[in-house]
């Protein structure tokens, strides 16, 4: 392990608690590399250096004075600009919220702070989280890391470029309709979206309180399992937080489970190289799974519509008196999207609440009968070009907007745990990402099928990531 | 206690399990009551003779084979039309479901036959238990027993009539904004509308699913309290229902207790009879309480408005499908209100969801640090005449019929519970309602308060009731 990189995420708690390098070193590598990749990525909308650097000298003062370490003590991370810690400020990747400074701090930047970890700056997203291409009128989109031209993805789009640009380990994002999941594939690294009710959202910015889920976004499938334990269980600040117990120890065994390959509306309309993607994948599993079968999903064809009115009404409430107040502070898709959500009646928003559970009913029913975990593709194709989805971008951009979510909205709706992660490179480099969908609570189930993946294709990363920052 | 006058509901459980009288017998004379008084009341949507005489039959045969007998084996009851039974319609006071077969039976209805309870009919109730005045344009209203040209108030109209009429102890009803608390004083009787989430409402007919309470409708706040017990307590069936013990046992306790006499809209406008009321009722209480000191409730000036947004909200979604393919069959009042719930924007409904959270902490932040239990009048008036408030009553209608409810809005909109009993007596014979509101869970500090008023003024009957039965 060189200095620049930090392994992942045990190796570089390990590598300070064991005083290979000092958090003070790590902690300056990962600012470099933060302000390097600044102007490329646009990964950041602020960078604490004076912060980071400050609390990564308190970590090595406790280290030095023999106080127990938490699991991530010193370790420097970056997360989406939404999580509330006193005193500081939580933008939102607004301006209506760009000078906020919060009262208090988010449960899970306390449970990650209580761990020992770091924090370096807060990351790019789209405004208020809404929009699933990462664009953002104030801020400008973060850059994919992998090709300049193509979208990272929204909203957590900041942390989709830092984690797959090498400049942090892992990054919490949250995922309402493909937030996590979305710039996870594009950028090339494993997201988690947490089943519904399993991580706090207490000081956490809402959209869609009753479809947002906080989780998070690194570069292999065990960091990002670390970083979901950390922050899981119940909060007694949050109602909506279950007292379930946080996931259990990450194992590869597959063994015993029935892997479903998913038919209907995820077979549809793929590109080449998605297709193919998923039949390598069917065969990879078939000898080390019980069975590998394709499974019809239920009817989704509404849920885009019904997801959309959920989130929009549940939007619209949040933003209600800004909207009034000062509607020209918000970037104008932003702003129009929300001003829809007043002609949603509020008896079609809770019919679409209603449809909801028997949607999940329906889908336990007959998917989580036929097989223990469900793959589909992220996406139906390839990181789409920045140019194709833009504002202003002609006739297609709202039916490639649309289509960017066709596979992730479904799973949000539901509540349902995914595990994101890249399972093939195309001819130019860039990722194909896989969606592992679980029954509710288990994410255990969906992260073991991802490690087995993981380690049997051994992709490697698909940026130079550290290893460019270092010779910057 | 003569045959036809079964006392209460403990006495006449004891009348059947000592064989003073048989469950037969006692059930026949409330049938007969039940027939009698129809013409006179219209209390029934449909009296159930054969099966409540099987049941009875079936009851004394337990009794003789010396099964275990409930606390109220054998003790003749009627219900609002709204509590489903499997085999057994539940017409809801409607043309639409007039008859409907439920599949299961719902919650209370096994809890009540489960306390050998018996079933004489279907109690008339506003359609849909939409409506504070009793109109019903299917099945017309419930009349008055005390005076026949005065509404009884609804939407548990029948229950009201019944209980008040003297056709049978006790009846259980449902309270949305008043619909409990308002038919029991206007027919001089005891309600009870339990906290938000005591009872379950499992296979009761929702109006508005974030407001509905069923609670009982009684002659003495003991057989109300009785009624609540054996409803109350968590059922996985309905998992709004909370897991809170059911209320504890009742006594007149209460010389600890800090009486908070309401002010504000609750003082404003009083009719004669219901301000000397409430001046009697604080002279009452003063020596037996800790203390009786005017409480200022919060603003409650915007509460009618949201209350009524949440609730055309959610009875929107309810009858969503029944107002598309046969609108022609809900009533023209009904069919108005809830067509007018599709121009309700969804995020003012959550936004009304979000203002009820900060009332109900800045109630009991203020209200319920100051004072244990809270009095207020249950109207402003004595109970209105029908000709004021029906359809066509010309200007002053739509004043009166939202004056109806002005009292008993708010704590519907908090979910706080509160026990209505009749406190006074007007020169007309009418009675005079009081509310005792306590903070959620509380029940049991309300009904004693109840308790001790009923007997320090031991007003006595508002209608001949049993005795008049006997006569006819």
């Amino acid at each position: 392990m060189s200095r620049a990189d930090p392994g992942n995420l045990r190796e570089a708690a390990e590598a300070i608690a064991t005083g290979r390098i000092s958090s003070l070193e790590m902690t300056t590598d990962a600012l470099d590399r933060a302000k390097q990749a600044q102007p490329r990525l646009n990964a950041f909308i602020a960078i604490e250096q004076d912060a980071a650097l400050e609390a990564a000298t308190a970590a090595d003062a406790a280290r030095a004075r023999g106080l127990p370490l938490g699991v991530l003590h010193g370790v420097p991370l970056a997360h989406k600009d939404m999580f509330d810690r006193a005193g500081r400020i939580t933008g939102c990747g607004s301006k209506i919220r760009a000078d906020h400074v919060a009262g208090e701090t988010s449960t899970v930047m306390q449970r990650l702070e209580r761990a020992g970890a770091l924090h370096i700056g807060r990351l790019n997203m789209s405004e208020f989280a809404m929009g699933p291409t990462g664009h953002n009128a104030h801020h400008g989109r973060a850059i994919n890391p992998i090709d300049s031209a193509r979208i990272t993805a929204g909203s957590s789009s900041g942390s989709g470029a830092a984690v797959g640009g090498g400049v942090v380990l892992a990054a919490l994002g949250s995922d309402t309709g493909g937030s996590i999941r979305l710039p996870a594939a594009c950028c090339g690294v494993v997201g988690i979206k947490p089943t519904q009710g399993r991580v706090s959202r207490h000081g956490a910015m809402p959209l869609s309180f009753s479809q947002d889920c906080i989780g998070p976004l690194a570069r292999s499938v065990e960091d990002a399992y670390l970083l979901l334990q950390l922050i899981s269980g119940a909060d007694g600040l949050d109602p909506t937080c279950c007292d379930i117990p946080p996931p259990a120890a990450l194992t590869p065994e597959i063994g015993t489970l029935r892997v479903g390959i998913g038919g209907g509306l995820f077979s549809e309309a793929l590109s080449g190289e998605v297709a193919t993607a998923m039949e390598d994948m069917a065969r990879l599993l078939r000898p080390a799974c019980r069975s590998v079968e394709p499974v019809q999903p239920p009817d989704f064809s509404a849920v885009a519509e019904l997801a959309n009115v959920v989130a929009m009404s549940e939007a619209g409430a949040v933003h209600f008196d800004a909207l009034r107040s000062r509607p020209e502070d918000f970037g104008p898709q932003v702003r129009m999207r929300l001003s829809q959500a007043l002609a949603i009646p509020a008896p079609i928003y809770l019919r679409a609440l209603q449809i909801r559970v028997i949607m999940l009913e329906e889908m336990l029913r007959t998917v989580f009968s036929a097989c223990d975990l469900l793959i589909v593709p992220a996406m139906p194709f390839l990181p789409p070009l920045a140019s194709d989805v833009d504002v202003g971008a002609g006739a297609a951009m709202n039916s490639i907007v649309s289509a960017i979510t066709a596979f992730t909205r479904a799973f949000s709706f539901l509540g349902l745990p995914v595990v994101t992660l890249p399972v093939a490179r195309s001819r130019e480099g860039l990722p194909v990402g896989l969606q592992i969908v679980a029954p509710p609570w288990q994410e255990q189930r969906a992260a073991a099928l991802a490690l087995h993946i993981e380690q049997a294709l051994a992709l490697g990363p698909f940026t130079a990531g550290f290893a460019r920052s270092e010779a910057a």
